[in-house]
C-alpha cells in the first residue's frame, strides 16, 4: 500500500492523538479567565504554558508579549526557503468565565473525554482551534520530509479577545513589522455544521455610538409642563424610531454608499446551506424574523448592515408611575458594517444625521467608541481556494461558504498589515462558547490538524506558481 | 362709618388674626408625612388636631375617618335653612417630606413669620388653605348675625395627598351618602400671580400605562443575529415615535373624540393672562417648547390632552458597549385627558392602537393604572360665578380665570357625588410647594380667609333664585 502524503497525515495524527489531547487538557486546565482580575495570574500562566508548548513543537522563536492588559504569545517558524509566503495565524488563549454553578455538569476547568468529545471551557473557544495548528505543522514536516515548514508560519495568540481585546491594536501596530505576513489565518471562528463543513469568508465591521439627549436640568412634573416642551425620552425613541424605513433599511444618509449588491454566485452559496429557519430561530432564542426586505435571513446577517438598538433608558424605570417628563435620556447603538463600508465614514454620516433631527430645547451628544472595520476574501482569492483545498482534503467533502455576522479584531491584523484574513475554524454551532458544557468534537479537531497539516503546502504551492 | 358686610368681615379678620396664625403653626409643626412610616403617627396626630380644632371653630360634628393609610377628617355644619345648598370643602392635611439639608433657612416644621410671609412645610399645601376656611366661616357668621352657615358646610380633609390618594376613592365611594354636595369647593390650587388672582376652573384627568415589548429569550448577540429578528427596544422606540405625527397631534384613532375645541372666548382668556415665555421655561427648567400645532404654550398646558413617556428602559444601560439585542424593553407613557375624554375609552383605544403595531415576533403587554377623570366648570356655571364675585370682594381686582395642567383626586369627587368641582386657591407660583422654605404670603391668605367668608352667602343666594 502507497503511502500518500494525506494518509502519511493522517497516520501521524492518530500515531500523535493521545499526547496531543494530554496536552491540550493540560492547557485547558489553567482557567485564563481574562475578564476576571483574580485570573490575571493564570492567564500569564496560560501564555508561559503556550509560549514553552510551541518551542517543544519546533518554533525557534517563541515569546510572551506583555501588554498593559494580559499577555500575548508570538511564536515563529521561518521556513527557509527565500520565496515562502509568510502566515500569521491569530487566535486566542484566554476564555470566557465559567463557573459549576451556571449549569456545567462537570468542572469547566477540568476536562472531561467523553462520547467523542472534550468537554471544557476553552476547549472550541479558542485553546483547541489553537492548539490543532501544533500537530498540524509537525504533520506537515512528517508528510513532507521537511524539517522547516513551507511557509514562513507565525502565531499570534491574544490573551484579550474575550474582554474584547482593548490592547490588540496597539500590540500588532507596536509590532507591525515582526507580524508583517502576505496571509492571515483567523482561527476561531466556526463551520455552519458537523456534516457541513464550511470556510467563512468574512466577518462584518463595527461601529458604535452612545446619543445622549438632555431635557429639562431636572425631572419636571408631566401634568404641569407635559404637552408644551419637548421630552427627551420622546426625543430618544424618534431617533430610533427614524433609523430604519418601512422595508427596514436604514434612512442615514449615504450609509450604503460603497456597499457592494450581492452576485448571483453569492446569493447561491448562500441558498445552497441547509439553513432551517425554525431551528436557527431557536438558537437565535427569538419568536420571529425581521429584516431589511428583499435579502433572506442568511444575507440580512452576513452580508448587510444593521442598525440595532443595545440599549435605551430615560426617565423612570422603577414599578409603578411617576408622572414626569424626564430630564434626559440615551440610547445605545450599533451598526454592523459591511464589505465597502467604512467605520469612520459611517460615524460622521450618523453623528451628522443624529444632529439634524434633535429639536430646538433638547442638547444631545454622540459619543462614538472603538470601531472595527468589515472584512470580506472575494471567493477566487488564491489564498482562500487554498483552505478549501486543505479542508477538502481533510473532510472529503465539498467546502461551502459562510460568513460570520459578528466583528473581530481580526479587522486589525488586515487594517494594520495589509492583507487578506482567512477564516479557519472546525468548531460548530452545538460546540457552545461562551455557554456552560462548551465542549469540542474530537474528529472535528482532528480534521483541523488534517487541515493546518496540507494548508502550509498549498499556500506555498500556490505562491511559487504566481 | 356705616358697617358693610364686607368690612365687618376685614374687621372680623384683623380682630382674629393673630390667634389664626398662632393655630395654624401649631397645626404646621405636626410633621403629618405621609410618605414616610415614621411620620405615621404624627399624620394621625395632625388629623386629631384639625378635628378638635374644627369642632372649636363651631362644626357641631367633626370625625376623624380611618382609612387603611393615614386618616381623613370630616366635618359638616348644617345650615338649617331648609333650602340651603351643600357645600363640600376639599382638601389634605398630610404634608411633603421635608429636611432642613434639603435647604431649607429654618426648621420646616417650626413656623417663621417674616416679611409677611410664614414660612413653613405646609404653609401653603396644603394647611393653610384648608386653615382659611375656619376663619372664614366665623367672619361669614359674624358678617351675616347668623349662627349657622347660609350653606350646609362639610370639609373633607385626607391624610394621603402626597402619597398619591390611594384609598380616596373608596373613602369617598363608602361614605357617598354623608358627602353628598350640590357643590365642591377644592382648596388645594393656587392663583396665576399675587398681583393677578385667579380662579381655576379645571384639571385634565390622567391615564398611564406600561408596555413590555418581549423579544429573544434572553439578550442575543447583535453581531451573530442583528438585522434579522426584531428587536423590542426599537419596537419600543417605535411605539413613542408613532404616538404623534408631525403637528404634535396624538395619532391614536378616536383619542381626540369628544373634545370640544377651546371657543374665541376660551382662548381669549388665556391670551389675557401675562404669560412670560422666558420666565415660564425657567420655571419648566426647559430650554424650547414643543407643542401641538395651532395653540399656545398655556393651551397646550391647560386644554389640550398629552402623551408623555415618563420613562424608557431596554437592553444595556451602564457604562459603555455591549452588543446585544435586548430580551425586553418597556415604555411608560402618561395621558393627560381633558374634558370630552374617558380614561376607560382611551385606554382601549391606546390598548388596541399598540397591539395593532406590534410586529410578528414580539410578545406584548400592556398594563394600565388607576385613572382620574378630567373637570372642567363651565365659565358660565352659577357655583363659579359665585367665586368669582366671593374673590373680586376679597380682592377687589377683576378675577380672571386658569386650569390645572395636572391631575387630582377631586375628580373623584365629582365623579361619585355627581358634583361640579370649583377651585379655590389662593397659594402663588413662588410658595414653592414640595420644595425647600414654603412659604404662604399671609396677606393672600387672609384673602383666602375674606373670600371664604362671602362664598357661603353667595352660594346660597344663587340657589335661593333659582
Amino acid at each position: 500500500m502507497s503511502e500518500t502524503p494525506d494518509s502519511v497525515v493522517r497516520t501521524y495524527i492518530q500515531t500523535h492523538r493521545a499526547a496531543f489531547l494530554d496536552d491540550l487538557a493540560e492547557w485547558l486546565r489553567i482557567p485564563s479567565v481574562s475578564a476576571q482580575p483574580e485570573h490575571a495570574d493564570d492567564v500569564r500562566r496560560s501564555a508561559d504554558w503556550l509560549a514553552a508548548k510551541l518551542e517543544e513543537t519546533g518554533f525557534p522563536t517563541a515569546e510572551v508579549w506583555p501588554t498593559p492588559g494580559a499577555p500575548a504569545v508570538f511564536a515563529e517558524w521561518p521556513s527557509g526557503d527565500p520565496d515562502a509566503p509568510t502566515v500569521l495565524v491569530y487566535g486566542h488563549h484566554d476564555v470566557q468565565p465559567a463557573a459549576r454553578e451556571d449549569g456545567w455538569h462537570t468542572d469547566p476547568f477540568e476536562p472531561v473525554l467523553k462520547d467523542g468529545r472534550m468537554y471544557a471551557r476553552g476547549a472550541a473557544d479558542d485553546k483547541g482551534q489553537v492548539f490543532f495548528h501544533t500537530l498540524g505543522v509537525r504533520a506537515h514536516l512528517a508528510a513532507t520530509g521537511r524539517t522547516t515548514p513551507a511557509v514562513n508560519l507565525k502565531l499570534l495568540i491574544e490573551g484579550e479577545e474575550e474582554s474584547g481585546s482593548p490592547h490588540f491594536r496597539d500590540l500588532v501596530e507596536a509590532n507591525a513589522a515582526r507580524l508583517a505576513a502576505d496571509t492571515v489565518i483567523v482561527s476561531d471562528t466556526g463551520m455552519w455544521a458537523e456534516d457541513t463543513p464550511t470556510v467563512c469568508t468574512g466577518m462584518r465591521g463595527l461601529a458604535e455610538c452612545e446619543i445622549t439627549l438632555y431635557g429639562p436640568d431636572q425631572d419636571i412634573h408631566s401634568g404641569s409642563f407635559g404637552g408644551a416642551v419637548p421630552n427627551p425620552a420622546t426625543v430618544a425613541a424618534r431617533l430610533v424610531a427614524a433609523l430604519h424605513d418601512d422595508n427596514e433599511r436604514i434612512t442615514v444618509p449615504g450609509f450604503y454608499d460603497g456597499i457592494a449588491p450581492l452576485t448571483d454566485e453569492e446569493r447561491e452559496l448562500f441558498a445552497e446551506l441547509p439553513f432551517d429557519e425554525e431551528q436557527w430561530l431557536r438558537t437565535a432564542k427569538s419568536h420571529g424574523t425581521l429584516g431589511e426586505a428583499g435579502h433572506t435571513t442568511l444575507e440580512r446577517l452576513w452580508a448587510r448592515p444593521t442598525a440595532e438598538v443595545n440599549g435605551i433608558g430615560g426617565g423612570y424605570q422603577g414599578p409603578g408611575g411617576k408622572t414626569i417628563i424626564p430630564s434626559s435620556a440615551m440610547v445605545k447603538l450599533s451598526f454592523r458594517l459591511v464589505a465597502g463600508q467604512d467605520p469612520d465614514r459611517v460615524e460622521q454620516l450618523v453623528g451628522e444625521w443624529v444632529a439634524a433631527r434633535v429639536p430646538a430645547g433638547i442638547r444631545h451628544e454622540t459619543v462614538f467608541s472603538a470601531s472595527t472595520r468589515p472584512c470580506l476574501t472575494p471567493l477566487d482569492h488564491p489564498a482562500l481556494q487554498s483552505v478549501v483545498r486543505a479542508m477538502g482534503r481533510a473532510f472529503g467533502q465539498k467546502i461551502r461558504f459562510t460568513r460570520e455576522g459578528g466583528s473581530g479584531p481580526a479587522a486589525d491584523l488586515q487594517d494594520v498589515l495589509g492583507a487578506p484574513v482567512l477564516f479557519l475554524g472546525i468548531s460548530v454551532p452545538s460546540d457552545g462558547w461562551h455557554a456552560p458544557n462548551e465542549k469540542v468534537e474530537l474528529d472535528l479537531l482532528l480534521k483541523g490538524v488534517e487541515t493546518s497539516a496540507h494548508l502550509w503546502g498549498d499556500l506555498a504551492a500556490v505562491a511559487a506558481h504566481r
